[in-house]
């Protein structure tokens, strides 16, 4: 998908960083069509090895088509499976998945920096910042609910058709329906593009990861207590109607402590930023809270893998509302990261 | 999903044949939550097994909460795994997918008969009838064109921003882009609601099942020529514009040779009838042939099961226009069912 942002931010960072990649060996995990691998040996890489499964044929066609086959080696299978002649100075990634861990390669990289980066190696990139703020969005909250009521009026036409024509009465099975249905409408978290005029107040970070040092266990989700302070010239409309959490990340190109960048690269996937193709992720909070008179919002975020499927996640959002010393009643939800 | 075209047929199936079902055994095949159990053992069914996997513990409840649970017993397992302490004289199922085929149930019916049903027994329903007609769409088929051509100047624009941001040149990916594109949107089926004036004639039978004796390889696909007749009266602007396939199914209710229905009953999810949840399969005809001076549509259709996975299907659909004894060329093309 066409997303310039996130090509911009890896091009300059590769490329106004020349000096750190020349003469270097390259590692690029999940390497796609072969974009990055091509930047990297045209920064001067003596050597780089692109590993890829789905796409290692289309990589090795366009690695081609611009003369490189020498320098880069395109390898065709999982970076588990890889295996490669010599250590790297560096491993570049596109890995990120939406808010940073949803299907996201990042165990793939950390496996291939503990397999095959050097002491001194860098990431690229070498940070991950995952933020979360509270937003009034309408038009995300209440479609939502509206799909959710017009699912329980068509279990309503159901139950009386079944009862009228068949007799058969559904109302034993009104509750798990209605809990399903509520599960999947108000607890599975939804895919949107925010504007920045709809956050409640500045984002807060929840996670950060700094990818030279990141445990597979120091990613396997999020758990974290934070505090939003509420922006005091918010429109009172808006405020009224605090209706939804929202998600999403930034990754940085530091490049290492033995080889920073000279360079600083930042791509901030957030509503202050031009869209992305990763999405931000939005909880619905229903019903939606009124904020007038509070100060700010104090929260936890605990975000595990789903224990069926560890690509998978459950986000559970704890809040509440306070002023002052006072504070208001606790509201906790756990979502369905999908 | 409510659908009362569906739920009509079979409850006017089972209720108006009350004397076929009156002390008899009964095998609800996938009984989802239950209701044609309850309509078995309500018409008089001495005993009904109900096999079911994802839902039993709702089947389980409803058959309770109807009072039925001496009379219904549900089992939560596939049917290859059932156990019955007797044979049974009539296999009720609503193992019915889109265009019959499609992610259905009918294998585990056939199953279910060849291990479970009285040499006597009827299956309801009974029979089966998948058809095919030609029609002219533009709702549908130009969308597809259009979602089509939007993907390849997505490409393009893409192509562009590499080329003049990157210095990448994505040209040898493009016939590989454009064909994977193509696929996509123009050898996909898709779901559509037909209305009966969209079609350029009377639709065709291109398979006949009798599930009593239909073996497990006469439900694997479809392989038949056809012909079908132009409607002389349909409008000229449709007929210059002949842009989709379309298949759909019915059913019927006829009970076996040794306990035929009393009332029969058809469930036709055809365009003539009332929408159903089943949606009608269209394939996409494109470029659109214009029939304007043809009387007929000759064809083949061959519906493969796919090897990789046996519940996806190929339909290659070949046909040519005629009239009187000259005919067009012919135009052929595979779609994937999905």
């Amino acid at each position: 998908m066409h997303d310039p942002v996130r090509m911009d931010a890896y091009r300059t960072a590769i490329d106004e960083n020349k000096d750190n990649f020349l003469g270097k060996v390259v590692l690029d995990v999940g390497c796609g069509t072969g974009v990055l691998s091509i930047m990297a040996a045209r920064a001067g890489a003596r050597k780089v090895y692109a590993v890829e499964t789905n796409a290692a044929r289309y990589a090795r066609k366009l690695v081609g088509a611009h003369g490189l086959e020498d320098v880069v080696t395109v390898l065709e299978c999982c970076v588990e499976e890889a295996d490669l002649p010599e250590k790297v100075d560096i491993i570049v990634s596109d890995f990120m998945g939406h808010f940073l861990l949803q299907e996201s390669m990042i165990d793939n990289v950390i496996l291939a920096r503990d397999k095959f980066l050097k002491s001194t190696g860098a990431i690229y990139p070498s940070h991950c910042k995952m933020f979360l703020a509270a937003a009034s969005s309408s038009r995300h909250g209440e479609s939502r609910v509206e799909a959710h009521h017009e699912s329980l009026e068509e279990f309503d036409e159901v139950k009386d058709y079944m009862f009228n024509e068949c007799e058969i009465d559904l109302t034993c099975l009104s509750d798990v329906y209605k809990d399903e249905a509520r599960e999947l409408a108000l607890h599975s978290s939804c895919s949107v593009h925010l504007e920045a005029n709809e956050l409640l107040g500045p984002p807060v970070a929840v996670k950060e990861i700094d990818l030279l040092t990141a445990t597979h266990d120091d990613v396997k989700g999020v758990s974290q207590s934070f505090c939003i302070d509420l922006d005091p010239s918010m429109d009172k409309e808006k405020r009224r109607n605090f209706d939804l959490w929202v998600g999403w990340f930034a990754v940085q190109f530091n490049g290492s402590p033995d080889n920073p960048s000279l360079v600083q690269v930042e791509c901030d996937t957030g509503p202050y930023n031009d869209e992305t193709h990763w999405s931000h992720e939005g909880f619905i909070v229903h019903p939606p809270i009124d904020l007038t008179g509070a100060s700010k919002v104090q929260g936890q975020i605990e975000m595990t893998r789903k224990k069926a499927n560890w690509r998978l996640y459950d986000v559970k959002i704890s809040h509440r509302a306070c002023s002052g010393e006072k504070s208001g009643e606790e509201v906790s939800k756990t979502y369905y990261l999908k």
